[in-house]
């Protein structure tokens, strides 16, 4: 196992801003994404090119995503809901169009007011815009571990799901979303599992949140499993629409922080990643769930009291 | 594994409220106690008898320990400082004393103003006392997975002093103790295994603090190292003196959500451990870092959004 390669893929821009109530200024979300980038992170959700009605958080997506800087070895991928969105980040150059339905019936259409099949037939269509201009295409498939409204999702409709979105619509990349953090890890090795014996040639990635507090067991769960790819988020902004006040997704920095302790050749900068999320509280006006910057690093180490030869000097005397 | 019995240690009454600025009083600890033998914990660690004036918190020690009613089943604990702190603990009937010293020279000093051979003696003297009344002794080694101010601390040295305590105090059990949350996955499974190997007839317990995010990650490698007894605070009370702001302990409910989840027997009622988990931000004055009792159980459900039926008429419609 020690010094496998993995893949930890930065969503904060992305997953994190978009629930914040303060727009973060453009050339500061500019600043951040590049930052990331230094941090050797593998992939790097940018932004959403959506409507910017629906959410103003991200309304400088083709801004932020033309004038970033692109680091050899960072995929930039952006969340795209439709084909207006698909043309704008196809215009921006995206590397990698994410796209969004959700293995929940009531979700889906509860979150994106569409029929599962009705999201499926337009997937299709941004998946084919995206192919016709050379962008790699990723799906993304929320509730795959459960859905906060009917409870368990069956995981064979997950991998039905799945399949289609490798064998129709031929995308490269298959996100399994734990939307609100139901999954758990004894779930999460078989499912990962399953999906690897049905589709080696397909990039896995799980996307977990930590709302229960099992995002990194699951993150290792995967790791069990084979998979190789991890969503998280910077600082663990972000957060779930049903559980006001839970955390978000994993938090990047802690996940590299316990992957690299135990041996995983993550390629991120750990310290160059604190520094990004230093600078999150100023920008979005609170504080941050991540405790490694609260903590600090593993060997961040403390002083001894300033007593301290005072007090082994008189221990020693008692004998 | 499915099935396999776990034992659940609560220590929130004490290694939680000892930190809390607040008092909690003591019909209101002892009301919390009783919820937690309620909620069927294997251990409760009720209070620390130690001195009135260095935790005032904890004041009521003899109280608690005596009013609080005994379920069959749940053995009371009692943090046990030194031969004072021994006395007045078997006077109240407690069923084990916890006694503890640093696997750390320089934190052994600053901590508790001793060399590591005068706790050692300290140990020896308190073991006699509670094994000539016929009451249980574990001892608690802090800093076992490091030390905040040493770095890592050998692990052969964390092993040696646990062959003292088993060999020349007789201790029936041993807690190794991430005090500051420097415990990682792959040294905890190496580190409970080696002392299984050389113990097998110690009950070992860990004690995981969740100060940077691997709490739960490292219970689940001391459970696939064999271990089976787990220390862990309700509503994740107590904290770290070299994090401020830190989360303390792993959390209770979150351990016992997960391991249910994962198959695992804990024996514990979730529900009458989330009731007590609830009562703590109005004891305490503030909130608690516990997820679930924000997030809810994973199959606590939310309801359909009120126009649901109108958005899937409308969707259905559009064919």
């Amino acid at each position: 196992m020690s010094g496998r390669r993995l893949h930890i893929q930065e969503v904060g821009p992305r997953d994190g801003l978009q629930v914040e109530t303060r727009f973060v200024e453009t050339a500061d979300k500019i600043a951040l994404v590049d930052l990331l980038s230094q941090a050797g992170l593998a992939k790097i959700e940018v932004t959403s090119f959506v409507s910017p009605k629906a959410i103003p958080q991200l309304r400088d997506a083709e801004v932020v995503m033309r004038e970033i800087q692109r680091r050899p070895g960072t995929l930039y991928t952006a969340l795209v809901p439709n084909a207006r969105g698909a043309e704008r980040a196809i215009e921006s150059r995206t590397d990698e169009l994410n796209l969004v339905m959700s293995a929940s019936v009531s979700h889906n259409l509860a979150n994106l007011r569409m029929t599962q099949a009705q999201s499926f037939a337009a997937l299709a269509e941004t998946a084919r815009m995206a192919q016709s201009a050379g962008v790699a295409v990723n799906v993304s498939l929320s509730c795959s571990f459960g859905c906060p409204m009917e409870g368990d999702v069956p995981e064979a409709a997950v991998l039905d799901w799945c399949s289609r979105y490798v064998g129709e619509l031929g995308c490269g990349g298959v996100t399994l979303c734990d939307t609100t953090g139901m999954a758990y890890p004894t779930q999460v090795e078989r499912l990962a599992q399953a999906f690897r014996e049905r589709h080696p040639g397909t990039e896995l990635t799980l996307h977990f949140h930590n709302t229960r507090g099992m995002g990194l067991a699951n993150v290792l769960a995967g790791i069990a499993a084979g998979a190789d790819r991890f969503d998280a988020s910077f600082g663990g902004i972000g957060g779930c629409p049903y559980a006001p006040g839970a955390t978000g997704n994993v938090c990047t920095e802690e996940v590299v922080h316990a992957l690299q302790l135990m041996g995983y050749d993550t390629g991120v900068d750990l310290a160059v990643l604190l520094q990004a999320s230093r600078r999150l509280p100023a920008l979005i006006g609170h504080d941050i769930p991540s405790q490694l910057v609260k903590a600090g690093r593993r060997l961040d180490l403390h002083a001894l009291p300033a007593d301290f030869d005072e007090i082994r000097t008189r221990a020693e005397a008692r004998g």
